[in-house]
């Protein structure tokens, strides 16, 4: 299978979520019976970006978007997970400060791109331009329908210099989003996170269902292509994320550079001559006494 | 054992670093036997940053220094391995951009402070600043020796602000730098990465250890203690750490808030409701037709 294919949605086509199975599993049955998949996946990932960091030459945006509970934070663990974190930056954009409204709705995007090598995750992203102020009319029709063009743009620009840009929305239905809700509920340690809002915002679920489906076909770009995730059964969400992640990665044809400096004088100039060193005691004073 | 209270430098005293040694073992033996306290260490430090998280009063800022190659990469992975990464940024400190030199010292990095309920890791610090600057003469003695007053003051504002500060000095001797210098040049996924300046450095072994006491002697404070981690073996380095920052976090006695809505009343509103709807078939559409 080839989930890189099955899920992207094809530029210029039509998208209708009602009709992709948010309860998709693929090949396996559970979590057990794909985790060492996953965990393929995952140390392939871990490779790929050591070695993304070592060339200088690519970077990694990765988009989450998805209505409330449908895992976004739950994805950004698992793919960092998987990474070294030193090279990641993690952004969430959540209502902005007074200072980012002050701006054009990507400024505060631009700002969190990744730098050459480094992997940038967003939690939401420069699509909620597109989603919630148009569901709930914080701006009118002729401000938000022209962002679509923008954000095209923007993206361009950054797939022009190297960046590589993955968009994936996570597809649940309501009864799993309430089930989720109710599971925050039931559990004590999650009361404090829990806000009426997140009802009021599920009952514009339709509202919402057209906002995406819009991003969706008018933003899944050659360049920067989206993908519908199956997102109902966590395991097969995080799977099929770290295969399109892998696969994308693999396409670059990444290759170290070659080393700056001659290895085998370094081997001989150094490490022969403090051997000598070390023989007549010439190595600094705070050495250990027990034996590594 | 009480690692906090072991390696701490207490305030006003003298640091030998030669005195100490860097390849302490405490009551492990190996790796192995070490694993499961390590791993009970990390689970603790997840809930209390959770924890940390929800409460959104106090942040951590852990900073890293050590000589090349004494493991600062290896900590930030162990340390971020056991923390949710959406809670964390780590910047590391190199050459200071044109920008940053235009400014003091502590600009850049006080850019980078957690935020409220995070964690901030510093790979390299303002400690650079009287170290690397110190040992090659980039700024007169006149400078760098005001440093660490500042230096006092700025983390004396940070904790006031209910930032924990823990300082971590990596020790490790020659002998285990040159070993580990050799493990690269033996590697030739690494080649990349080698250069003549990390022997060059290395050289300058005696000016650093006396640049890094005095940082530890005039900078190891109530409020933001320094610890010398012996470093030669990474297992212990990774239990040490570990201890002392699940120490650090649990002496601050944080607690979930309580939640800001009626819990029952919720639960009975929605959740009986959605019910009901469902049975009705008043739930949107695209409903999973494979039961969970």
């Amino acid at each position: 299978m080839n989930y890189f294919k099955q899920f992207r949605v094809k530029p210029g086509s039509r998208v209708q979520l009602s009709k992709i199975d948010t309860s998709f599993k693929g090949e396996h049955e559970n979590h057990k019976s794909a985790l060492p998949e996953i965990q393929q996946y995952d140390r392939k990932i871990r490779d790929l970006q050591y070695l993304m960091y070592a060339e200088q030459k690519h970077s990694l945006l990765i988009c989450l978007q998805g209505r409330d509970a449908a895992g976004k934070d739950g994805t950004i663990n698992h793919v960092l997970g998987a990474m070294n974190p030193q090279g990641c930056t993690v952004t969430g954009f959540k209502q902005p400060s007074a200072e980012e409204a002050d701006h054009d709705f990507l400024w505060r995007c631009h700002k969190a791109v990744p730098r050459r090598g480094h992997v940038a995750i967003f939690n939401r992203s420069h699509y909620e331009d597109v989603l919630v102020q148009r569901v709930h009319k914080m701006v009118p029709r002729k401000v938000w329908s022209k962002r679509y063009e923008h954000i095209n743009h923007f993206e361009k620009l950054l797939t022009d210099n190297d960046t590589l840009v993955l968009k994936f929305y996570l597809h649940i239905d309501p009864e799993e989003q309430l089930s989720r809700f109710k599971q925050r509920i039931d559990d004590p340690a999650r009361h404090w996170k829990i806000s009426e809002s997140d009802y009021r915002e599920a009952s514009y679920w339709d509202e919402y269902t057209a906002a995406f489906e819009d991003a969706l076909e008018k933003c899944s770009t050659d360049h920067a292509p989206w993908f519908v995730i199956p997102a109902n059964h966590k395991w097969f969400r995080n799977l099929a994320i770290s295969h399109i992640v892998t696969r994308a990665l693999e396409s670059l044809n990444m290759a170290f550079p070659a080393p700056t400096v001659d290895i085998e004088s370094i081997r001989k100039k150094y490490h022969a001559l403090n051997r000598a060193e070390a023989r007549e005691g010439k190595v600094p004073k705070n050495k250990s006494k027990s034996p590594k």
